[in-house]
């Protein structure tokens, strides 16, 4: 019988450019895995900066800090193997690097070979490509550890299994990805179908900025069976035995629901963002609506109801019920919240411009006021408490450009940015399942913006059902007009859809960062023009 | 004697996206040059969908409507050879390409080689490398195009005069960099010393976002000498003859001053900007102080004085000569003003937060409601006239973030966004050579916030000397904080400076796109992460 090996998963959640912190961070896991008798332990991709460093890598100081830390780990003398991943700077240019370390020693290094350079991933900026290295060996079994994207092409794992390799170690940072929950495994099984060499993959986890990095750490044995799973969303040192060549224990896998895996992704995603840039707490304005419903509730769970702030600013437009389902939610969570009208300011401003606006109409001018008076009111929350602000919109609002710049979008983060209407009640009904916090009326209410007497969003957009499906098709999959017409939905509804998407784009490159949970959030992965003739002509016919 | 080739150089300003415009307008200008005896018209590259199309090249339908366009060319059987920049699909994926018309016929075709992955540049998350490709023949001339990068390297064009070249097209994305003015006639001079080969370089004019691409197209002669330039910053058709293997008239080169060319590039960024966007025209306040004086000058050169609206919202903080001067400078410029106080509208907020902010000191709570009330007026404005929004921030603020989200960073466009402090003062002195506009006052006065008594910036910033030479070095040259001290600068105010550009990521974000016109703008330019631990723990030291 060949020797055992004891592999620790290293699940972590670090922040992006605290090289020393991380490096601190990283030494004592790796004292942790030792102390539970691991021979090796695997940390995600770039370890020491953490992933995305973005410009930062243009930053000659930032790769001193790096050499530092490297000095460091070699320094700490650990009898345990570590499999690091960083950025290593060379005359040529810069790699996206792992140094096997043990004890005082680099005993090997190897370097990522394919750069995604698509979505929100621009390695091409910063890296240049490796070629495949030799494994190394601990106790007799020949080891390749690949880069993320290096698993994603038949090609190096094939060449390290020719030159011998019996076990393959993947060191990831890969976000969650709503629509593809099953892809990071199915490209896993298809490397073992094409190979049968077990496979190792550690995930970061934690958010940053948009990205949340779920985790779902893995081992899967020759026969593609799953023997190890880390939890979602979670930090977690996965320990696997590795003995006769393969991992043999079996588990069960990870098996969560959509909106499960969903909501434990915003959380993470709001709790992070909060924390590591040292906010004690987070403020929003609760209308009665259920998108600053779900946004308390994630709040709550992700910072603790006494680190949450609710405020409600009715104006005349206010319906009763709206001011007291806010309360009840408030309440029944156990967040503090204010009540602050808006009447006055309201009143002020339409005196203020009384002058300029003589003679004209009525129009959503004076509605954008209401909605920007309640944004200087939490902000001036936000600046006299420190409490960051968070906005409540949705992703099929911010793709329609229906929410007020500097108004209802004011904030510094927003939760359910990448998350159509259709799943933010889907999301209540799943929150409410565990223990009821969302009032029942305020998810079976038609929706309104109650800005105007006996307005619903439904005089102004399609039915949410009907433009989710729209939005899908025109932003997730990037289908055109008449392709999207073809698929049976009314013509003058798509285009008048895909007219809001086009003309909007100001507004959310004006928009706070919120959670990722698709591949075209619109962050860094979906960059269009603002100035724009596409289309134009379209519209007219 | 050879015979003579006429060649036209089309310095132009087209629309990204507009497929249909673009490929009119290029007609129109083709038989402009043919009706002056031109054999060949040079486009910039990317001719059909203007630069950069950005992620409008993932969608299908943009390929079809390239496709469509380019029928459309064929169709029209012009009797002269152009040379069109397209997005070339092919099923292996798209290229970044050149075709060359004549008549009814594609007579060859080439493909960028180099792509730029950097700065604004993202080319590899589109286009595949090309290879070199032979040259085509005009009256017995051998000629080669090669598209912007290409001409960067030393190869390209080396390969092009083994296959005998006589001389090289290049076509041009090239923007606006006001610290390397004469970047491009260096590299174009380079290759001319190593292969003394004629050029004839084509660059796009006009704006789109953030970019200012300001023409300069040139005929460089075998010797090195300019024989044809176009000037800077609007459309041109440059005619020149080729004959007995060169270029040959000389003539003078475009000599501006720094002050000047990058004057003309903030007005043709907001000219663009605007009516691209089809706005009716533009509204700002203006405060008495310089920055929104020098906006509101580069808004009346941009679009006329009738087109601009300027409003003066005093508080109990605003010294009346800034109303004085503020009243003066619209007159002077004809441009139609407002005066509307905020003191109604600021005890308002004041009587509703009483109670939120019992027993709390004042602090900057209160200076950026102020602010931000005046945000309030202006998008009420702009909402009711759909006149755009200009901020009128300079980047010295913008990265230390001295300024106020959904205040005075509220608008559409930033103008002066990538132009230092000191900057603003020559230009203000540039423009005021030309014809005064700027009241002296405006420019000798200590600048001021005005937002609480006898504020001044120089009480909570560096002096704008010392301030904006810290920020180049940081943000331009990528130095580190140790560097720049070591130049001897102070080091507290180093720390402290680099802590604010840090710290103010988050606003940055949000910010609206300004002109940019260096290679470190806050845009698509500098990536960086807004959740950051690099240099906390510097800070603390």
């Amino acid at each position: 019988m060949n020797p055992s090996l004891r592999i620790c998963l290293a699940q972590v959640d670090y922040l992006v450019g605290d090289i020393e912190g991380n490096t601190r961070a990283l030494l004592q896991h790796a004292q942790e895995a030792l102390a539970h008798g691991a021979d090796l332990i695997v940390f995600p991709e770039l370890t020491l900066t953490a992933y995305p460093p973005e410009d930062l890598l243009h930053r000659s100081s930032f790769h001193d800090c790096v050499n530092t830390a490297m000095d460091t780990l070699l320094e700490a003398e650990l009898d345990i193997h570590m499999v690091i991943g960083y950025p290593e700077r060379k005359p040529e240019g810069i790699y996206n690097s792992l140094a096997i370390i043990h004890k005082n020693k680099i005993i090997a290094n190897y370097r990522k070979m394919h750069l995604p350079n698509y979505g929100v991933f621009d390695e091409k900026r910063y890296f240049i490509p490796g070629e495949i290295q030799q494994p190394f060996t601990i106790k007799q079994i020949k080891i390749t550890p690949l880069v993320c994207e290096d698993l994603w092409y038949p090609e190096p794992i094939a060449q390290a299994k020719q030159q011998g390799a019996e076990l393959i170690l993947c060191c990831n940072a890969s976000p969650f990805d709503l629509y593809k929950p099953h892809l990071r495994e199915d490209i896993i099984n298809q490397r073992i179908e094409e190979t049968a060499l077990p496979i190792a993959y550690v995930n970061w986890v934690g958010g940053q900025d948009e990205l949340v990095f779920d985790g779902g750490s893995l081992c899967v044995n020759k026969k593609g069976k799953i023997t190890h799973a880390a939890a979602y969303c979670e930090e977690a040192l996965l320990m696997a035995d590795f003995y006769d060549h393969d991992f043999k224990t079996t588990t069960k896998e990870n098996d969560t629901s959509d909106e499960e895996r969903l909501y434990k992704t915003l959380v993470l995603g709001v709790k992070d963002y909060v924390e590591k840039n040292n906010f004690p707490g987070v403020v929003l304005g609760l209308s009665g609506g259920i998108d600053s419903a779900l946004t308390l509730a994630i709040a709550c769970d992700a910072l603790g109801a006494d680190k949450v702030k609710a405020v409600l600013m009715p104006s005349c437009y206010t319906s009763h019920i709206s001011v007291h389902d806010a309360k009840e939610q408030a309440e029944t969570q156990g967040a503090d919240y204010s009540i602050i009208p808006i009447e006055l300011t309201r009143k002020a401003f339409e005196e203020s411009l009384c002058d300029e606006f003589e003679g004209l109409d009525k129009d959503t001018t004076e509605e954008n006021i209401q909605a920007r008076i309640r944004g200087i009111l939490l902000m001036a929350i936000s600046n006299k408490t420190g409490k960051m602000l968070l906005t409540t919109g949705n992703k099929s609002e911010t793709a329609v450009g229906y929410a007020t710049l500097y108004g209802d979008m004011a904030g510094g983060f927003a939760p359910l940015k990448d998350v159509f209407k259709t799943m933010v009640y889907r999301l209540a009904h799943y929150r409410n399942s565990i223990k009821p916090v969302i009032p029942a009326r305020v998810i079976e209410r038609p929706p309104s913006a109650e800005l105007a007497p006996d307005q619903k969003d439904q005089d102004s957009l399609p039915d949410y059902d009907t433009l989710d499906a729209i939005l899908r098709q025109y932003i997730e999959e990037d289908q055109g007009m008449q392709s999207i017409i073809a698929q049976g939905f009314e013509a003058d509804e798509v285009k008048r859809v895909i007219s809001m998407v086009n003309r909007n784009e100001y507004k959310r490159r004006q928009a706070p960062p919120g959670v990722r949970i698709s591949e075209k959030a619109f962050g860094r992965d979906r960059r269009y023009p603002i100035t724009s003739g596409f289309g134009r002509h379209h519209q007219g016919k």
